[in-house]
């Protein structure tokens, strides 16, 4: 078992060393761990944020544990150097076509969250959204026009592209509520009208699962007006960008939110895929040991269940976790003093 | 002064009478009203959502009134004859390019969002949306390609564009706050680098505007942790499409919530542009005087503000508003048991 560990940028080795420590305690046989640098730290290091040798080492791997990229000193750099790159990289070169983010309150916590108590108790929903194509992909670039420089972007998914990531998430919603809701803007776009199509041709092979269509603003309306009422979100990579975020928001406490980013390959023990929080490197904050470790170590969680095949071991740590939570060992984000380091000793702690 | 009618479909007709039963009480010297079909209804007489004598009548108009449009038995027309093609019609071939959206919480009606009441009250934003350009309007279709069939569409802004946007939010935030949000995707898309650098050209005529950027899944995010942050916010059409509405979520009574859309034409007395509530046509309850008419009211009194140069009649519409609604003389949406037609009653009674 091979796992990459790209720890990244600001908060993003504090966080990802606690992974680790909580890693550790498992004693997993044959386990072997390779770091590689991405985002500013690669920039400054190797001159690109992804460096060839970062994605040798990806491909060699069962599973990445990503900690988080991003550098204000790099705001001026070309858009192809900046940390944000090492992550679209590696979605794109690794074929990391399925985004899983799990938004659900952690019972307890509702008053971290700017919705009332009793509506941000009731959110328990997976976004599931594409990766790997959508505007984010396609080809784009500056032109003269008329009205003076041009910046353009192409949309587009395929059947084959929408089919992928629906399947993906039938299979989830048949592991959850088997209630999916499919965002898009169809009534505008015919990338969406491809991707609604084709979404209700799959839904042919789930007839477990009640689907919905939803256009992304009234979607954007309901997460906040009523989240309780979604199940799984399945949608392309702008929209999912948006409404993924949206609704770690609703949740308040991005802290602890962690998600997995899936492809085809199937290792010797799972499908091959990466995890990383939610939240982002927050350089504000880097090296203070203010920053929340539960993210990145409930990431571990989900790369051990998905990638690994170890659900048993995912499961003990998520219940690590939810112990320490109800033993209120809060950061400054949760309204408490536990440092980095106190949160992870008191993760570890748990797991003996 | 001509003011064209448009009342559409579902509610929309049942909302736009109360509004003009308050119109009538002003007696406004030389005013003409036309009436025109759009929307689903305007499909059936004519054959097409957006008649070109209905056009005809926008055009010969100084300011539209809107109801809404939309209708489930249109579900399965080809888009081009879709009822919301009224609407997307309008804007792009009279030029509305700035939809102008306020959010902001009634005093006293806090509760009736799902965010914290503290949080509800903070609200007090305008969202400045561009309407003309984006991906709504690029090229669009089908193509066959590897992976099976494929929708695309293509984004894009040129610096007039995001130029003639900017400069309308930056005097929309010399009125309010003086502090602007511009919203985009310039870690990804380049319509968005050529929108940021834009922005900040147009940003130094307005050296008193505090600006600043966010990107659009941290914009929908801070709009939920913290909407009381936002001032003025300017963004792209398919970003506005989303924010706005989940801005308006974020005060819980879009019931209450107006919007306008301008142009550049000037008319004798203001700027030329079409209003509109931010509701839908919710045909579910259309036809039982359930619908809220406030919203289209104070469309109407956007429309006496921006299009005829009444600022005195607009305000006194809006004062006439808060009234009914500090005497609690609320429909369904709001928890009471008034009809449209005992809203614009009690409105009009106020007015004298
Ligand atoms: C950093 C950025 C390019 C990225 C995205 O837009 O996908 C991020 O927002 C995310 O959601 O992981
Ligand atoms: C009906 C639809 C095409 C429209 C839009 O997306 O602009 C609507 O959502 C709006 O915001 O006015």
């Amino acid at each position: 078992m091979k796992i990459a560990i790209f720890p990244g940028d600001g908060i993003g080795p504090e966080v990802t060393a606690q992974a680790l420590r909580v890693l550790e305690t498992l004693s997993l046989p044959g386990l072997t761990l390779f770091e590689g640098d991405v985002g500013a730290a690669a920039y400054r290091r190797h001159g690109h944020p992804l460096p060839e040798e970062t994605l040798e080492m990806a491909r060699a791997a069962d599973a990445i544990l990503f900690g988080a990229v991003g550098d204000f000193a790099c705001d001026d750099l070309p858009r192809a150097l900046r940390p944000e790159q090492a992550i679209l990289g590696l979605r794109s070169e690794l074929g990391l076509f399925a985004n899983l983010r799990p938004a659900a309150g952690f019972p307890g916590l509702e008053h971290l969250s700017s919705l009332k108590p009793e509506v941000a108790r009731s959110i328990d929903l997976l976004v599931v959204r594409e990766l790997n194509g959508d505007v984010y992909f396609g080809d784009k670039g500056e032109r003269m026009s008329a009205g003076g420089r041009e910046g353009w972007d192409a949309m587009s998914y395929n059947e084959a592209e929408v089919r992928r990531i629906a399947h993906t998430a039938f299979r989830a919603a048949m592991g959850r509520g088997k209630r999916l809701t499919s965002v898009d803007k169809a009534n505008v776009l015919e990338t969406s009208r491809i991707w609604r199509e084709t979404v209700i041709a799959v839904s042919g092979e789930y007839p477990e699962v009640e689907l919905e269509h939803m256009y992304v603003d009234n979607a954007a309306m309901q997460l906040v007006k009523s989240p309780g009422q979604f199940d799984t979100v399945v949608t392309g990579n702008l929209f999912g960008d948006i409404l993924s975020d949206q609704a770690s928001a609703c949740v308040g406490s991005i802290g602890l939110l962690a998600s997995a980013s899936l492809g085809e390959r199937q290792t010797d023990y799972g499908t091959f895929g990466l995890y990383e929080p939610i939240h982002g490197s927050a350089p504000d904050i880097a090296g203070q040991g203010k920053a929340n470790p539960v993210a990145a170590v409930l990431s571990l969680a989900m790369l051990l269940r998905h990638s690994l095949g170890r659900e048993e071991d995912a499961a003990r740590i998520e219940r690590a976790v939810e112990a320490i939570l109800a033993d209120r060992v809060f950061g400054g984000d949760l309204g408490g003093t536990a440092s980095t380091e106190d949160i992870g000793d008191a993760i570890v702690r748990k797991m003996v």
